[in-house]
């Protein structure tokens, strides 16, 4: 999902975002002959993620920094933990620290949010999933990093799936109307999904054969109906109002998707930091 | 702060992450001739920042939307009131209003968050700044919005203003040297800083003539004796353990500046939300 | 689907290509002083597609070239037909003749060519679709010519739609596994193709839930068997030896989908020219 | 003609195309541990070419792929010839195969259609040459293959060669006036062309001392009479309807040169293909 | 030469060097609503050169800012002149004086410094012209800049006209053969020109039918010579030691060409400055 | 300051200014097999700036040529050095001589007027300093040379140091206003320097509290006045009419900071040459 050439060109922007013309510290103080050892060390207990963008780091710096990780993407690490340990001229561990670590506490932390999210769930089917609320230019980190939390994913932009809002079928007259005349427009490779407020809508996009029927903001009350009434004739996601306190009552109305823009949004970064 | 080209380059990116290669929903709904009218409003009480930005996504898509902003960046808002009339093509509309959202949301967001902080230190003169744990190639739209929410700014990068940390302190052999060699190395446009663990650091931050000293972590007291120490002779920078809690606490001991991540890394995005 | 940025960037670098350092003939013969007139004919019958693409050339190179197009996209031209009436410096005419040909001349060949395949197929309710034999980095200019064509589009590329190929297969142990595997692993809005080299292959693949079948390089009478066997449980595609001679019978076997690289990569270019 | 760090972008920015945000069928079917050998073989005759392009591919991608060719650009191939052996990680092996494809499959078969038309010159010393009817941006890789097919190459661009044409003689008054204007005018390190449409001009161009006479669409006796005028004065090129069936009659004219937009525009991909 | 969409992207790159994240100074001592007038006026005698450029930096910075040129690329300026007036918001004005100034400074500085050697080749034919050795990235405008003051071309860059150098010469076994290879292998529009340093070669070059000579280093008297023996057999360049005091004694030799790499290496900048 | 991703993508753009579409010369008289020994020495006495740079151009080109330095950045070469030997593929050589030399030839010849004006001010505590009239888009490699020549850097561009000229004082209203407004709005990261043209500016400037005052265009006697006031109680920087000539009577002055623009825009390149 992060391709390596996509992450080098984001990392060697983001150098040049905290480097500027150089670090004039670092710079007049070593020749980088100077070498130093250092451990990456978790402060926090979480989820692991971001070790290849943080190696690409110090890679596009310096073929001279070595990086071993004790731990992979995914894995489950606790305060005071070492991940990894790194050695190499102490100009470029330096020069490296700020922007590596902006990655892999920012990666970490949506990872360990939804971690908590998908635990939250059980013993429920559901999946939490993202949205496209995302930092600008950012997505694909994010998404990356949902997923290695355990997340499911949404559509990744407007043009991998089609779903139906309300603005849309003001457009196209109905539900049902919407989603006959995308049906014929897109490619037979995409599904449509159908944004529902109300109960009555929901029957009309099961009806016209929606792939998914998302239910916005309603009652558990409602959800457990529409659930009930579209009997796996669609996928269906459960949206509004999501957050620790009330995934799990929405999991438990049978929902197959919950979505939730806060384990992107709102997840705190993860206090990862590099010891020298 | 925010070039208006910096921006566009921004933005056309953010633009086709999003997009990709068409919006199929929207797309095929509408041919572009069906208007629209919209508005944008708040959920929350904040800070309003990013209008400029929200502008330009739907200026690169269309020259035919129209947006009128009641607020600027800035100006207090509060739960309900109407931000800005939009009227344009449907099309556009449906597409750019994720990534439009996306920017103020974050903005705003960043924008209240600091005026919070900024707020919890009177009475006394200190200001909240930001620091360079922000979101890879999103600098300079986060400091931007530390400032619009009253905060100060600390350096922008690596090459601005020299910092001395303890790795740099241990390269030159003492904060001494390291002083001196940067002082002889460095432009005479940039100022020095020293990061000081303890007192005796600092009383040798002092008389080697830094410009600033930034007190790491220290306790209240020891930072009030320091401030004294100092007086005036360099700025004095607090910087660890800053929340909401503890930053009148560490106000009230005369410090210059309070360095804070959280007000861009823990900033919840404010929810704004375009109604059609 | 051809954002107009997407375009302008797209220009912007083949007029680069094609101008280099400058047009050396006819910026030595006019200042930009004089006007031409110029038509867009056609030489040939076809579809039209490209307006905006042509259009964008010369907005880029001056504004002060007009254009008034006597057709849109997708509309039927024939030989001897006015296209378009342009009107500008001179200049700006010659410099930017050859690259807007390039364009529109590739993109109506295209649509025209899939035009041929898709009214061969008639009666059938088959739709003739693309594949990913794109020329490199033009590959939506190619699609959105498919689609003007009056065909349908195939995935975009590996990212919005999942295709179980034989390697795949092999990886994963067999069409069973793979499909379960990929159904836990991708986005709920993302579809799952296999594809079949055998009828057995095809009941594996319709068992475990495929969203979509492709029987690969079958005979009619097998294909016949699949689509009955199959029976609106999954979308039918055939793929291999797709040709004008062979589409209509290929469609006769009941197929949803038929998919032809041909249409794009053995399209010959339609013959507009600029009479000044 | 194909720097390397000119085929690592374009390549890059065609995997960026292709791959979008994953190969989401291979990423969750191996984790990169499964290793795979693959062939590229031929299935049809022709002229390979786009070797270099088609290992770049895969070193972009991962440096554990080890490609070994048999032939290089250039070489004939015959139906069922292996032409290299691939090793590697099942996953860049997938994900970078249709990439890779598009490249020389593109590239082999504007190699073996210009040889078709080189070959159908012979015994006349006539050269066949390419245009600026090219794919927009993909101009350096068509004209490379024109080059390994044996043909030679007519300029670049606009600005490596003057080409006088009717509407830049209309500007100039005259063919002398142009060829004149433009000698004073454009680098010395340059040539001069002039089209010419009849015998009359023909004869201003030579006295005016163009270095490369074209004859646009004329028949055959009047370009003999023509080549038999110029006597090597200038360059002779024929352009206008070209094809295999003209080549040779045009060339025994006594032409030096004969353009065609067709080696390009209209040459079939050759079919190659990887078998795992 | 020098197309408005390269001006854009070079000057939008300058900007971003100059401006880097924000005019500290000005954005905070107006908020744009304030006006000024400015005028541009020469301090020196030269020519003029990069209007459009300097106009380019203001049209980027903000649509407010009016500019009237009194002068145009390539005509005589004397020391008080006013070039231009400006008018429009103090912070563009401000903002983009530098880079605007860094522009026209030195293009007008290349054209000044040409026209002194053009002007002091007289009475005779010969065309100064530039060379390779030029800024890089920037050559595009220092080209421009010897055209305008003047100046003839010499080729672009590597590609557009070949040039056998000594260690060619070795490499094809003699100036004969490299000849006879160069013309079989590049585009018949391209030009083939030889670097001689006897006048042995220069007869082995003639013969073999060299587009252009180049009489690297010699004294007047074999250059003399060397240009009888040619007897406008080919253009003939003279090269090296170039300077004001020579070139006119160069000149006298009858030679067509004389390049230098002074014009635009060591010409001063013309002193032009914005009075507000 | 200039980090090695900085340096290769500025000689990507740099090589392909120069190769287009390849060197026509080389790549059709070797086929890459040929190698070649080259000396790159110096034919006048300097200081050598520019290694990094020089072999970057190299490592693009192939991984093949190898290039050992007898001397380095900073170091005083004279007339007859070699400088370091070369060897690796004829073709590559010849590709990169110009770019590789182009940029050494600058950067030295940058350090070297650099040092001579350095050396010119002793026995004085005067350091010399650049300014912004650097060339677009190449500002980063002139100041790395102006500190390799010894001299030492003004602010890098408008975002580092805030310069109060009198534009700014005019916004303003005056120079206390300001200062005052700017300590208030920028980073306390930053320093304020305010232009001064009058003896009573200067004595305002230092009530306020600037951190650098800037002494522009006064007599020596007047700069001696100012210096004896201000009494170190800002950073004092003489700037205008700075040459040869007069560079060690304003040092005299007791200035600290001279700043110059002819160090940049009026070094001559210094003659690096490929022996080959």
């Amino acid at each position: 999902m992060l391709s390596n050439f996509y992450i080098k060109e984001h990392v060697k922007s983001a150098l040049q975002e905290d480097i500027g013309f150089g670090d004039i510290t670092t710079e007049n103080l070593t020749d980088g002959s100077e070498y130093l050892k250092a451990e990456l060390n978790t402060r926090n207990d979480g989820i692991l993620c971001g070790c290849e963008v943080f190696k690409t780091v110090f890679e596009i710096l310096s073929s001279d920094v070595k990086i071993k990780f004790y731990f992979k993407d995914g894995d489950k690490i606790q305060k005071g933990d070492k991940i990894a340990d790194l050695e190499g001229p102490a100009k470029y561990l330096l020069m490296g620290e700020r922007v590596a670590l902006n990655y892999i506490q920012r990666m970490s932390g949506i990872a360990t949010e939804t971690r908590k999210y998908q635990e939250a769930v059980k013993p429920y089917n559901a999946k939490v999933v993202d949205t496209r609320k995302t930092t600008p230019n950012f997505r694909s980190f994010e998404k990356y990093s949902v997923k290695i939390g355990g997340g499911a994913l949404h559509r990744f932009n407007l043009s991998d799936c089609a779903m139906i809002k309300d603005n849309h079928i003001r457009l196209a007259g109905s539900i049902t109307n919407a989603v006959q005349k995308l049906r014929e427009a897109i490619s037979f490779t995409h599904k449509i999904e159908v944004e529902c407020d109300t109960f009555e809508q929901v029957k009309e996009a099961v009806e016209v054969g929606a792939d998914i029927i998302m239910l916005d903001n309603m009652t558990t009350e409602t959800m457990k109906e529409a659930v009930e009434y579209i009997n796996h004739r669609a996928i269906v996601e459960a949206s509004g109002n999501v957050n620790l306190n009330t995934v799990n009552s929405i999991a438990s109305t049978g929902v197959d998707i919950i979505s939730s823009s806060a384990i992107v949004a709102k997840a705190p970064t993860l206090d990862l930091a590099l010891d020298m």
